[in-house]
């Protein structure tokens, strides 16, 4: 966040920092009330507990979550996905900045499960969103960081519930698509939009499968300059490729759509689509019905991982489960006996 | 089966038959040697076996897919799916007699998650492959019944590596594709073969999502009498959509082809077409790879369902999980610690 921005909130409730200060502890409930007057600082305090692999820091987390719970959901989520190169920093940054001119608050967050690994390679690097970083109005925070994938998503789907409680009203999730990044952000948020590039014609290309059919808006950016041809023959190729797609069970019919983030045209007709998009949604309360099944996915998703990281952590399973593998992968053993084997090993 | 084919195969081993009537119990490794021989009458014991939901049963069976492993994986596997009405039986018995014709055997397997309800709502009725069950190169057996798809899918794909012991080379799997059946059944096969009728447009409308991205080949069904020519515009329009989709990790194009099952042309191009993957891929290794990864999806698929199983009979979870999802989808208390809390009571 920007010093600006961390002067504004700090103003708001000053007592906090000094309450803070004294007690070595942190106070949930006093952090879950300075993140609902909006304080940037404590919302970032409070992601921090959410993301550390401390077990007192993960309950504290936990308690913070429970506390901000009721203050939650009054946003609109978007997931962003596209290939590196695609222009996705600009766009958000573009996107980001008209949004808090027609008085949202819009908070960026990531999922990238290389994050550890390269340290942040979305949105480390603040410099990549300038203006939107400087932005008063606006929240950037990057990707958690985590050996699985589940871990970051939870991450991530817990600091959305932190930050809408913080009065942030579109919360964007950007991924850059590796392993089932894009399927895992799909599941925590209202609106899906593929950000793509005019090509030479197999337009398509590229892109991961699957990807196409989650997109509620496919975004065709760098429509500037020699592009602005290439970009409208590619919109008429998508759009009639994804007309020939089932409907979906939003009954919303994807769009598509050009702009340039670059020359800031094409970015209120993105706003415009999404606003379609969650008042049809909220009319035929299917924009609910989602965010209650997401709720249970993540739920059960939780259950399963948990079940599932307890057994592939079992030191007998673990001196087993590669000569396992390698004979069930060879049909030596089939893999039903296999796994009756394993479980047996786990449970004796 | 039909009674020809009973007669046919009862005349290899008429002392198995013998034996099995002095003895009350089953001896494994003498069904085994007769499905080796190609008993039709053993194979269709041996796979009420693994169908069984008698411990005992089961026990044996598992014996017996041991025993016929290192027969079996000496086949192509062929899953077909499409909508009712798409004559999915028909294509079947002419493409298995076709089949042969040449000098195959073929096995025809289904997984229809919703048999146990309907009695079999495919290949319950055996009138519906009248020539190819009468075959005695063709074995045909219904879906398993099962209150889970996991169960039914399982069922079916012991039966598969018993089917191939008994040397069937082409094993058919049809599924009705409800439900998860489709991508179940992707994970058990080959080659995976979508079958279409030509409509009046929107060619895709009426197929569920990511069933087009796991086709290796639609083949375009009916295309006889005055259907030809619209058959002919839907084989184009589905191979530019097709063309649309980035390549597949088996670097095989997917391919779109007429046929009518009725009339049967076009039936020996669908099988070229198979002929061409199996030959390319097998020189490409992906083939074997494919299987292996199959085999390992398995091993850790059936562990997570019993993980899963164990987890959710547990009857302090029975008794809050319908609250606890409730409160989740209603946002009232976090995924997350919602699942904690229900981990901990199976824990107690």
């Amino acid at each position: 966040m920007s010093k600006d921005a961390t002067h504004i909130n700090k103003s708001i409730n000053p007592a906090f920092y000094k309450t803070r200060k004294r007690q070595k502890t942190i106070n949930t409930q006093e952090l879950a009330t300075a993140i609902a007057q909006g304080d940037i600082t404590a919302l970032s305090q409070g992601i921090t507990l959410i993301e550390s692999t401390v077990q007192s820091h993960q309950d504290k987390g936990q308690q913070l979550i429970e506390a901000c719970l009721s203050k939650a959901n009054k946003s609109v989520r978007i997931g962003i996905t596209g290939v590196p190169g695609v222009g996705k920093s600009t766009f958000i940054e573009t996107f980001g900045n008209y949004l808090t001119s027609q008085g949202h608050k819009v908070a960026v967050l990531a999922v990238d499960p290389t994050s550890s690994v390269s340290h942040g390679s979305i949105l480390g690097d603040k410099t990549r969103m300038y203006t939107l970083a400087q932005n008063p109005k606006a929240y950037i925070r990057p990707s958690a960081s985590g050996k699985s994938l589940g871990g970051v998503a939870r991450k991530t789907r817990e600091a959305i519930i932190l930050c809408e409680a913080a009065g942030y009203n579109v919360i964007i999730i950007e991924t850059v698509g590796v392993g089932q990044s894009e399927t895992i952000v799909h599941s925590m948020v209202d609106f899906f939009l593929l950000l793509k590039l005019a090509g030479a014609g197999d337009e398509l290309q590229g892109i991961k499968r699957g990807i196409i059919e989650m997109a509620d808006a496919i975004v065709i950016n760098k429509a500037d300059g020699g592009n602005t041809k290439a970009a409208k023959l590619a919109k008429t190729a998508f759009a009639k490729a994804l007309h020939l797609f089932p409907p979906k069970p939003s009954n919303w019919t994807p769009k598509v759509t050009t702009c340039s983030a670059l020359e800031n045209t094409g970015i209120e007709e993105v706003w415009k689509l999404i606003s379609d998009y969650t008042a049809t949604t909220k009319t035929s309360t299917y924009f609910e019905t989602k965010r209650a099944e997401q709720n249970k996915f993540w739920l059960l998703q939780t259950i399963e991982n948990k079940l599932k990281d307890a057994f592939y952590v079992n030191e007998k399973v673990v001196s087993k489960l590669d000569a396992v593998l390698s004979k069930v992968a060879q049909g030596e053993v089939s893999p039903f006996i296999a796994a009756q084997q394993l479980l047996k090993l786990a449970n004796e």
